[in-house]
């Protein structure tokens, strides 16, 4: 069987996972990683080669799907509307706000040049959005709801570590139990964003730093903090290494809807996740797959999970498919 | 806006679920309703004509999608290999065991007149046959497990029917709450089917039967109690008709899976349905909303849901759904 080839574009958390997870399917082959920093100082966990940034572009007969494994505030917005003229991408962008804007871009690459770009393709937004689809197109009569955690936000344990006086912090977000339930029971259809999680800081402190305001500093910050429930606790240095280093995540989407006069139905889609990066890579995986099937069946252009027909991202052919999963 | 022209063909309780569904969709209008009893006796729920089911050949510039509401034992094998030269069809055939012979069927008969024809599409075949291939891709690794209920096997509850000396009778399907917080804690992978579910059995016998004799006929019923855990309760006909008239169901899929060497993550989707047929009814619905697009691109013959790209399914543009799901 020819083997798909697959480029790494990014080589943090979520690159090292990519790594780690494609050598457990079939239908890949790792061809090369690519970062920004010095390749000859990186720690790999393959034999695969590791090449400059700068570089990348000279491997466009080598490679057929790039995973593109930066972040999404400054990485994919620069990278993926350039790199999408040379080959198929896929990423995981979520700057949900940005998305449209950042669709378009990535489309008059792709087009230009006949490739296949598959966008915002994580857990949330990527399967989540998916579920939240199902759920709205089957039971449209009701209501959904999105709860994140318990888990870690790397965005808001940046924040904390952002403010003077910090030496470390992370931060876990917590779904309001309460609110969930009462959600399943039907007696709850509109909750403000901000009561449906608590925000659980730990942060390690600079010697003689005022923790009190640090504290006060945490629970104002806009967007971040600000009307969440948010807990500050203040912890070793110690504490923090031996407690707190697992990157673990997950999430709960609620469809709660009605038919008939009175029938009510309940869709819940739950994510329980010990590494966050290493599932959105195996994320990554199987859409790669399916991004070089539709370039192959001459789909070109930006795509989002929501255009992707599923069976395209299974290594089993259909026929297969059609036997044992229906 | 144009509407799609929706026929049902069927009128038991799914046809009148797709009835009641339909007409709180914006995009679609129904134009009869065919059936194979003598439509002058039927109480029908809205103003919709009823017709005879010998003349349903007659209405193919009237209606674009046909959904097929008739039973996987006998009338949709029957039906829509037929039908699936006249129109495009929608139904849920469900008898896992004979879906390939029934997809070349009906696949022979659609393609021949470029029609698209979507089967076997409830919940289960359907939608959580598309929850264990995105388990199965996004985790490959791992194991699935598919839960049934609490609700009512109609198949289990004719067969109760059958025996003699039974008045009436009704079987709930209960998933083995033990086993799958086995599963969801990772200690367990390997279930024979039968240790997942408990058979609760209601009946109302005859004057003057013998009870022993019908639990017995019950308990020791080749597939579809022999093995299992069986109860059998003996109630009167007024408890029936008063408690056991609702024909909700559920169900759960599980995926556990490992990522790395040792991270574990768990993804579960669970449906409680107060109405079976009503929700049945409204997956069929967006189904041939897309069945109905899927025909006009050009994409022909029988389709399953795992083919069908998820935006299709949806009532709102791809540009929108991007904006307010991902």
């Amino acid at each position: 069987m020819e083997k798909i080839k697959i480029g790494i574009c990014g080589y943090g958390n979520l690159g090292k996972g990519v790594e780690k997870e494609i050598s457990k399917v079939n239908d890949m082959e790792l061809k090369a990683i690519f970062t920004k920093r010095n390749p000859e100082k990186i720690q790999k966990l393959s034999k695969v080669n590791v090449i400059q940034y700068s570089k990348i572009f000279e491997f466009k007969d080598d490679i057929e799907v790039m995973i593109m494994c930066g972040g999404s505030a400054t990485d994919l917005p620069n990278q993926v509307p350039k790199i999408a003229k040379y080959y198929n991408t896929v990423d995981s962008f979520d700057t949900h706000a940005k998305i449209p804007e950042y669709y378009e871009n990535v489309n008059k690459s792709a087009i230009q040049e006949n490739k296949t770009c598959t966008i915002c393709g994580g857990w949330d937004p990527g399967l989540f959005s998916i579920i939240r689809l199902y759920g709205e197109s089957f039971l449209p009569q009701g209501n959904s709801h999105t709860f994140w955690g318990k888990g870690v936000s790397q965005g808001h344990s940046n924040a904390i570590r952002s403010i003077n006086g910090v030496k470390d912090g992370i931060q876990y977000t917590i779904p309001n139990e309460e609110m969930i339930k009462k959600i399943r029971s039907g007696k709850i259809i509109n909750i403000s964003e901000k009561e449906k999680h608590i925000r659980q800081c730990f942060v390690v402190a600079e010697d003689g730093a005022n923790r009190k305001e640090i504290e006060n500093k945490i629970k104002k910050m806009p967007n971040y903090f600000e009307g969440y429930k948010t807990e500050v606790n203040f912890i070793s240095e110690e504490e923090m290494k031996e407690k707190h280093n697992k990157l673990f995540h997950g999430g709960l989407v609620i469809r709660e809807g009605k038919t008939g006069d009175e029938n009510n139905h309940i869709m819940e889609y739950q994510l329980k996740l010990d590494s966050n990066p290493e599932f959105t890579a195996s994320i990554l995986i199987a859409l790669a797959r399916a991004t070089y099937r539709l370039n192959r069946l001459g789909v070109y252009g930006a795509k989002t999970i929501l255009e992707i027909p599923p069976f395209l991202l299974s290594e089993k052919c259909i026929q297969e498919l059609r036997k044992t999963l229906l």
